[in-house]
């Protein structure tokens, strides 16, 4: 029997206890979702000891399947005030649904820092005022030093101690360097409000899941590995460019968040995209790797380590998102200083894409220049300082706007929009408006289908279908980029299902958990009084034509309002 | 038959037109509702080109009716988002009404900076690139020197330029002083965004408006002078001590917000107060007075003017509110500073009760101590720099709390509490989450009624008969004070009223009037998003304990969201 891990900071009190009935069947994003739901009051605050912080791992989380176990992090968000997941690779899922325990609930607020152990089904609090501030590499060198280096950790850096709303949490990888970010929402300021630095998982107690139906498992993975080693993307250019692949051809359709999204092509595109990456990563070698797996077992290995010029793993990994929402999206072409920002974020335990809109909208204010390499690098130095100018950038593109009285502000929800302008890219542009989560790509991110990304008549019934599927993978704690086994062949994924749980999945079964989860989620947002107006963009997306395609934002009002009617 | 002004800041076309009929038995506040609620779309933004900007006499405006002068400033509020209305005594709804004009209605956005000038029936925008950043006292000296002295303006200081969402909009008093100030809801942020420096009305052109039936007004304002007269508070304290008569009170009834509303009473509450107030302004001489009125025919003349050591003119008026909370707020008790921080918000052209909270919260983050003078005048100072800190606190309490991330952050809907602690005096906090204006003691202050003001049970209904009648006050240009007469003889003003247009009114109709205002404008927030959600307190108002008198806010949420039905 699975075991739910109820942590009470306010008390101090740990609870293991069996995975209730109505929660059996959920795993990471269905599973915190419905937990938010049903533990926490509608007009809790986000960073008030009400709110929940959950960590659950995914139907398929704990098992040999590759890209199977994401980290689901759960609960309020104190940037868009309503319900929040945010998930990420690393060994965190593997090691805690290893370990029997399906989800952490932490609810309540510590008077001093504290973090949690959890060794097999064992448990506890413990203090950690010596932790206090240190950034997320010395506090994971730390927590080593004291449990040995075969642990997971989840961990928050200043930011997350501070409030900053644009705090994530971080998941230490394979190789337990801690840069797996929860990155999205700001639950990093959740755990650090709750009085929690840290969470550290056991290998001690560990055991992979075993499969109810052995055989079936053993076909059916194998089906599952071979779909994704065939395919192009996970099979080939994953592996070599990672997610950076992606840039070029955003660039291409006119859609890379450029200066503050007021272009959508870079000239120095070719300079921070995929192919770039590669060369300088490969060119420098040492312990840097272009191809890199961020979970066990994972074959599509989109991750990767980048070195110092001296070949010195400097940050690891470097991502589409990070890449042009520090480099385009501020003017910045040099991949040593993203990665300098990349760092520092990660280090600080901050979101990269909130800051780096954060930081565009400050140079859109005069506050630093575009193209500023030295005033960015010390303006996310000043968020860990706290000084009020990182206070201000700390809290995110909003906030930021807000102070200094910026009129385009990149955001939906209070939430700063992923690196696909939305007058190039009209689907993610409709799953930002439309996603519970606020404006989030990864709550489906149209960029992969084949569509003209332009017309804005058919990518509100294209968004709607795959952030359903995107909750299934999210609910399972499969990787994103599973989709490309998932959405062709869904019935892999459920014989996976059915040969785990050694009951009958079938692809429709998997698309009601994605369908269930989001009405969840949406029924705690209206609850928390959301509506119609707050899905929409800023208005100047659908005025300012964006160059170079001269688009704007055009898909239909109704299209929007009607979205999740019959979900 | 009267006019409106319609300015197009994007075009600079300025158009008097008659009066349309569904407007004309409308003014002040419930004619600045109605048009913002019609012509202003629903998901327009507060400091966008769509927001307007309109300044309304009161339906008693232009006549020679003792404090029936009022002007209202309204429009949607960039600070609660909703719609918001803030008027204020001087001289300008005199001269704009007296023209023959009752309402200038301000759309659309200038590229460079105007100001509008008004003589007679003849308007006309005007360059005003030279008033750039000037502080308000130097724009007035400015304007008058092209204009002469014998005008009414309505301007804004730096702060409503810098799109600041505590700026607020001055007017000239009677002796041409720029201190009467529509302060609440960021006003002056709407103004600045239009690209609109001032409106400079002439006398020239102005005639006191005549009554209908002259025999009948002249008995009925007799009744209306002696009741306003024989009135123990309008006849005696507020003109010897003004609004700050009220802070001793309330700090006997320990609703004093004092150090960011940590507690309902100041030790020093006698130093800051109407009485010491009184002492130090007779004590000085020379240009001060305790006894002014603010608006031509006063009887009541709670204004005051208050003088240095050397007996000059430094600020007018000292109010109850900035003494609250700018003083026992901060923990100071020192009249010269509080004084020093009143002068530099009206200089800046900032709301001293949103100032005044934004620097509570921030002593709170320990950005500066409580009871710092020094740091909290240099604060203010920074405000007018434009320093990052400055630009944080000049746009409200609820920004400085979010960016420092303090938990105590007093505001509704955005907008901070006025000066009475919604734990002590609970009809106020009634008023603070019901009133479409937010968190505005001026929409129905309850303080004025002889009741347990720690009793909840009947201070809904309190609050909803205040909040109409103050309506009904707000749309005849009435200052609040009047209520010592509307209240119990509602048929004196009625007959004011029926004496001023010729036409009956009851004081049935006056009721009908205010309830109709307050519908427009739930109307304007409701198609805005707003819901239940938004008619709260912060969540320590119900859990910390106030003291010296131990309460909390405990009216039950039922009599909040059954608050406005059948209204």
């Amino acid at each position: 029997m699975e075991k739910i891990l109820w942590v009470d900071m306010t008390t101090g009190r740990v609870e293991m206890e069996a995975l209730p009935e109505p929660y059996q069947r959920l795993g990471g994003r269905a599973l915190t979702s419905q937990l938010v739901r049903d533990a926490v009051p509608a007009e809790a605050d986000p960073l008030g000891s009400e709110n929940l912080l959950v960590f659950a791992a995914g139907l398929l989380g704990g098992t040999t399947a590759s890209s199977a176990n994401r980290i689901s992090a759960g609960g309020l968000s104190p940037l868009t005030r309503g319900i929040k997941e945010s998930n990420a690779g690393g060994n965190t899922a593997l090691y805690l649904a290893g370990s029997g325990i399906r989800a952490i609930a932490i609810k309540g607020r510590s008077a001093g820092l504290r973090y949690l152990y959890v060794e097999g089904e064992r448990a506890e609090l413990r203090d950690a005022a010596d932790l206090a501030g240190l950034e997320v590499g010395e506090a994971t060198r730390r927590l080593k030093s004291v449990h040995g280096e075969d642990v997971g950790i989840i961990v928050i850096g200043p930011a997350g101690e501070m409030g900053l709303r644009a705090a994530g949490i971080a998941n230490t990888d394979m190789d337990g360097v801690p840069g797996r970010y929860c990155g999205r929402g700001g639950l990093g300021a959740v755990m650090g409000a709750k009085g929690l630095k840290a969470v550290v998982i056991s290998r001690r107690g560990f055991e992979y899941r075993a499969p109810t139906d052995p055989v079936l498992w053993k076909e059916a993975n194998r089906r599952y590995v071979d779909l994704l080693r065939e395919n192009p993307v996970t099979g080939k250019a994953m592996p070599k460019y990672g997610t950076a692949a992606t840039l070029e051809l955003v660039n291409e359709l006119g859609g890379l968040p450029t200066r503050n999204f007021s272009s959508g092509s870079f000239e120095a595109a070719d300079r921070i995209g995929g192919r770039a990456m590669y060369e300088i990563i490969k060119e420098r070698g040492g312990e840097g790797t272009p191809t890199h797996a961020c979970m066990p077992g994972c074959v599509v290995r989109c991750s990767n380590r980048y070195a110092d010029p001296q070949g010195k793993l400097f940050v690891s990994p470097m991502e589409y998102e990070t890449n042009t929402l520090m480099g385009s999206n501020l003017g910045i072409a040099d991949f040593d200083v993203i990665a300098e920002l990349n760092r520092l974020c990660n280090e600080l335990g901050l979101d990269t894409i909130e800051v780096g809109a954060a930081l565009g909208v400050a140079m859109e204010a005069g506050v630093l220049k575009f193209g500023d390499q030295r005033g960015a690098v010390q303006a996310v130095r000043e968020i860990g300082e706290g000084t009020v100018l990182g206070r201000v950038l700390g809290n995110g593109a909003a906030v930021t706007g807000t102070v200094f009285g910026v009129e385009r502000v990149p955001v939906v929800k209070g939430q700063a929009l992923a690196a696909y302008d939305p007058r190039a890219i009209k689907g993610n542009g409709v799953t930002y408006v439309t996603s519970p989560m606020g404006a989030d790509h990864t709550a489906g991110n149209t960029i992969v289908v084949k569509t003209d990304h332009l017309d804005p008549s058919d990518k509100a019934e294209l968004s709607r279908t795959l952030q359903i599927k995107t909750a299934v993978l999210d609910s399972l704690g499969l990787c994103a980029f599973v989709r490309a086994v998932f959405f062709d062949r869904p019935e892999v994924v459920a014989d996976m299902m059915t040969a785990l749980w050694g009951e009958r999945w079938t692809a429709d079964d998997l698309m009601a958990l994605g369908r269930q989860t989001i009405r969840t989620e949406l029924e705690v947002n209206r609850a928390r009084g959301f509506g119609p107006q707050d899905d929409r963009l800023p208005a100047y997306f659908l005025t300012e034509a964006l160059p170079p395609r001269d688009s704007v934002w055009d898909v239909p009002v109704e299209d929007i309002d009607n979205f999740w009617r019959d979900l």
